[in-house]
């Protein structure tokens, strides 16, 4: 019933550079589109620090979170009357894949790391929480809320709906491989997505793919593995991330500490008090973090006002490889002649490796939750991917680890003071490696 | 000698998406990039408020000005051996592509008619004030600055140089048509450039076109005109900036009348007083105003506070056609009902003319400073566009205005106070026209 | 009931370049599509001689046929609960879509023109006759032919119907347009064909656009605008053109003087005679008139060797602009003095206009049996579409018509004989024009 | 000097679909397009019998030719002024990579199993023999044609030169991917062609890639990958070839055995007599085969006559998976089958295997015979590409072969004659697998 009372008069479109057009036909979807908090996603870059490295990618979680919704929109048109398919959980599908990200906050990754939240509780709140949101679920029925909830959590009963917004190839995953690929112009996130779609069919407890689609799921497999390795671990960006962590790590110890910003930090401090309510966290995002990024430039602690300017100019860290088995001398040898230069090796030397790295897109343990790829074979029965893709064989499993030594070369080259402990860090460098804009 | 001085040794790229590649060869170029001023375009969204349309459209005005620049870059190496060419303006070109957009504020054009600033005079200071950029600049010559600046303000006296980033056909539009084209995802911006770079050729005083290349440019020209009524002057876009300078109105307003702000702006404060320093002036970004909206939203001044709520949660305006010639009674007539029903028409009222409206890309009086399209005809001759082309003949000339009367439609829509004032309002409005996402 | 009977247990698809897919949910069109009729328009090109021109024009009707016939079907989902959409057309249009092409000869405007025949009779024949395409369109009923053949010619009753194959806007032009473009690689015929169907709706009599869709039209128009005068009515492709016909007249005309062909073309001869029957007809493709004018280079008569020899290498007339009303006596002077340089007028010197040229994309009086383009008004009404758009009124109406004179230069740059009347030429002609690969 | 004395007094362009536009510089490259031989590329597919299963796939080796030389042209403009690579190998390099397809026959894989020709002969005998491209050659020095096919032939002693035209990444084989994914229109075959022409490298014997441009080489490995097995291997493709085979097979073996065909295909004689001069084979095009395939449908011979049908309609072979190592018996089974059933299964029943399939793009041992990719590492050394790259090393060197059955599925299901026989035949067929249009 809920469906036909929320159908618009008159579908409403977006356009959208990666769908065409976004398609909305239901008036719960239009609302809750309309609503404080998924308006919010707007002023939350998606990928992060990523636009330092790939300056088209600008884009919003905004667009993302549309984006999922129409490809989940898409497949689940392709479902209509299959036997597998309960027409009554298409609302929920929808809601769930526009709301799956909406708890993140600005830089997510490292804001995360740095204030011990989760986005996903978050999310939760916002979706259970006197919302603006919440309202407009609650027209639906009153416990439709909590289904919301279950579905984006995986705790919802019907597995084939989590399934959609959560597997190994979900809607949003295909919504940002190609979304990051358009907006960072790289060539590598290019798939057939229509394809996919129109392959997907329901079973008990998952989505499946017909076995004709085998060769466009091997190339979106393809796709996510050098989206990941060329843009969302590229050195640059993680540079750009270990200068914004250090930086959120300084005023937090600068505030713990009493010390007395020119600027009082006011929306900030529920944050680095550990008491963030979900009015504050809502009151977050990027323009709150970017303006005290401005603003502390002309702090008095050089540390902070250094590591800001570093991040609103982009003046990154270099980097060096580093590998913790064979080197791991390297790393406190390099601490302590940072110490005899005077260069406090907290704010100025980081060890970054990729695979506890920015975003949500990837975090180790993450793909053992996730349910592999089921081929539906012309037999009617199911087969793992890699089973039958020689390609997906190769590389599934394989966990790769990067690990660089991040550092300001600059104050190193530098050798108007500290001459000789800096010659020393230097010779430890050998400086080797680089950097650039991209 | 400069060329060769800066040269680097290895040429850097830029991943874009609009040109696929963006070169820098030049270490000058390179420099001018990794500069402070240079750095705040990645702050300042190329498209203002049209992000509340078209959802893609959240670049910056950096990826611009890159690409401004690689199209003059591309030009000038199909001039290289011309004649006509001089091959030691080559990097006067390419800095004055890179600068030109340097001194644009947040949402430029709000900005400049509530404070009644100009980013061609920003632009100037920047160049040949206390800055990074002057200082890379004055590496060629004390005296190269001040040629950039007049590069750009279009007084330098080689008009060949100034007609390459200045004309109807420039680097600067012919980049953005395309480039926006790409973010907002419509089809309409697209033109042939590399057929339009390929036929240009440098004369005296102009970049002319090569006859059988007019049907690109004609391309080109009907690619302009549909970006600007189909995207740039959107009427939702424009409520979004009607709303904007409302908020920037009443800010300055409430400081004139000595109102006490829970959160002091003081960054805004040189502004409010007309003492805009450069330095100030510098400070401000996108994320300073985004982040002073939201703080507002918990201001004591109801019309602060609702107007920013508006803004950053995209509860907009809604519009009715207007025609100032046959409707004149009807805004005064409208304002009287407005103040009888309690709402301020200072605020809540507002003619909006496509004509003097956003952005840089067009301005009344501007396309008559504009050199006209020459056509370099086989025999060797130059002939006006619009004498050869029957498509551009139609359109040229055809100054097309449209005005919409903004209001917000929820203040009338609520009748449980001022009943009868606001049924004064819906009459006179008889509620035409709408609005909606895009 | 013949929808129900002829649904596919499976969705077919075809890839194309130009929709992604090409989807066949009725086992009618499945069959349809197997038929030697069909399958015969993958033996004509779409664009005749044009891939002299653009090398990547050398897709056939097949393709284009499928695309009409894919448009068609997206424009009725959208129609689908409409109150003016009568669902048991549904199989009508589609039908009529995929066939609308399927008498075209082989460089089918050269053909009609030379052998006085009507690819609309073709088609006709060809869906009545004793055909494989009439028995599997007589399992729907045995009236089922008559009326695709009525759509197809326009006479059908339901003008709706009509008006999606064949109007100013129909799922022919579409295609084509953006098929051509793509295979040629021009970037002109870009619309939003998304935008457009989406827009579409039905009414009494025709196919309307909501207002909403203008400017999407407006590009349509735009794109048809420059395809044909940069695509279709290419001076290098009419110079092919000409060529052709002067072999086909001349291979004719040698017939019927009762030449003897050492190579006797049997299947040309019921052409030659003027007694083509249904069967001798679809015998008819591309390979059999190019075998032949590979052969006929060897041929005894020195014009059609000659003839042949330039149509295979690709070796074309040139061309010089004509305009009859001022050069009246050139054309005729010309011919005397080609005669006195014995070179046959009759075969090596022709005036071609591009009002009269090849493909039935363009004719004159077409125009004006086609329905205008209606725009569905906010208010319900209908408006034409010149009327709303200052573009599309400024080009509307506007004939234009371009006339060249094409002759063999090479013949007449080799001075060894005929010197004298060859420089008469050369003076009349004055050299000037050209051509060129592209 | 040659380069100077050719150089066009202005660029010519082709419009390109994957190139956007080629560039033609020098008059000698010009000339050679122009000649008889080149032209007749037009006249032969890019793809053989893939427009069978894609029907966008109706390119000819004309375009992929020019691409080849484009690429190539762009690839030494970036090794200008390396102190690698010798200026004076450019026009050699341009000529190789315009002309190392010129030798092509019609369907040149069935065309060269079936009579024993090589198409490298061929190609050879073009360049070497009296021929206009020789004599355009032979402008530059009478020496330089026989460079030209030593190049093509991989003896030159440059193998820098040879390898930007025959390695595993040369410009042939980024080409003809890129080409054949556009006129597919599948998506696979896209990869960062500018990224990869960028950081090429000249070494003393072959073009190596810059370490930076590994994940570009990585994505055209795969994009390889995809091409082969979807596209260059697909079944329908292979059951089209199949009976192209067997026409040609049974032509050739009646014109042995003294049939007398109604049409006597004089120009495919010298082929069937196995003396096929380089005039006799310069006539050959697929025109000349459609041609004969049209008319033989005519002719008494049933086997012709069905095959001939079958493949101008597509009404072509089914097909079931084949395992020569596990059902040895059954080839041999089904054979006696056949013949009990008077079905001749010399003409009716084939085994094709992918590796000694179509085209040229790979044939057992070919790789071999190629140089491996070497990356040019940070420090100046060489490392072959899979020893830097996962996915590299997981697919390189294992070889995947696929075995189909093909017979006609038709004749088996008319049960109105030999009912027992095809019963057996179906027992052993079992009737697996299947065939569609794409």
């Amino acid at each position: 019933m809920a469906n036909r009372l929320t159908k618009l008069d008159e579908e409403k479109v977006f356009k959208d550079p990666v769908h065409r057009y976004i398609h909305v036909k239901d008036g719960l979807i239009w609302e809750l589109i309309g609503t404080a908090e998924f308006q919010r996603l707007r002023r939350i870059k998606q990928l992060g620090t990523t636009y330092l490295t790939f300056h088209g990618a600008e884009h919003s979680r905004f667009g993302h979170s549309l984006g999922v919704y129409e490809i989940t929109r898409r497949i689940i048109d392709v479902f209509d009357d299959h036997p597998h398919w309960d027409p009554d959980e298409r609302l929920l599908c929808l809601c769930s894949a526009l709301l799956h990200d909406v708890g993140h906050g600005p830089f997510s990754h490292s804001f995360e790391k740095v204030f011990d939240t989760d986005h996903e509780l978050f999310t939760r709140d916002i979706i259970l929480g006197d919302t603006e949101i919440n309202a407009v679920l609650k027209k639906v029925d009153p416990a439709f809320p909590k289904k919301v909830a279950e579905v984006i959590g995986k705790t919802y009963e019907n597995k084939l709906v989590v399934s959609l917004i959560s597997s190994q190839i979900d809607a949003d995953r295909m919504d940002y491989l190609l979304r990051d690929a358009y907006f960072t112009g790289v060539s590598y996130g290019q798939f057939d997505l229509e394809r996919i779609w129109r392959v997907m069919r329901p079973r008990d407890d998952q989505v499946v793919i017909k076995h004709s689609g085998m060769h466009a799921v091997e190339d979106y497999i393809m796709s996510r593995y050098q989206m990941y390795w060329q843009v969302y671990f590229h050195p640059v960006t993680r540079s750009a991330e270990v200068i914004l962590s250090k930086i959120l790590h300084r005023a937090k110890a600068l505030y713990k500490a009493g010390y007395n910003f020119e600027h009082q930090p006011l929306p900030l401090l529920p944050l680095f008090n550990g008491k963030l309510s979900l009015e504050d966290f809502l009151r977050l995002d990027e323009a709150v973090f970017l303006f005290y990024f401005q603003i502390w430039q002309q702090e008095d602690d050089a540390i902070l006002s250094d590591l800001c300017s570093r991040f609103v100019n982009r003046r990154l860290f270099k980097y060096i490889e580093f590998s913790p088995n064979t080197n791991f001398n390297l790393y406190s040898d390099l601490r302590e002649a940072f110490k005899d230069a005077d260069i406090d090796p907290e704010y100025y030397l980081s060890v970054d490796s990729s695979s506890d790295l920015p975003y949500d897109f990837y975090r180790p343990g993450e793909e053992e939750e996730r349910l592999p790829i089921h081929l539906l074979m012309p037999g009617g029965g199911l087969r793992e991917l890699s089973r039958e893709s020689a390609v997906v064989e190769a590389i599934s499993g394989k966990k790769r680890t990067d690990h660089k030594l991040y550092f300001p070369k600059d104050f190193i080259t530098d050798l108007s003071i500290n001459k000789a402990a800096k010659e020393k860090i230097r010779k430890l460098l050998k400086f080797e490696g680089g950097s650039g804009h991209a």
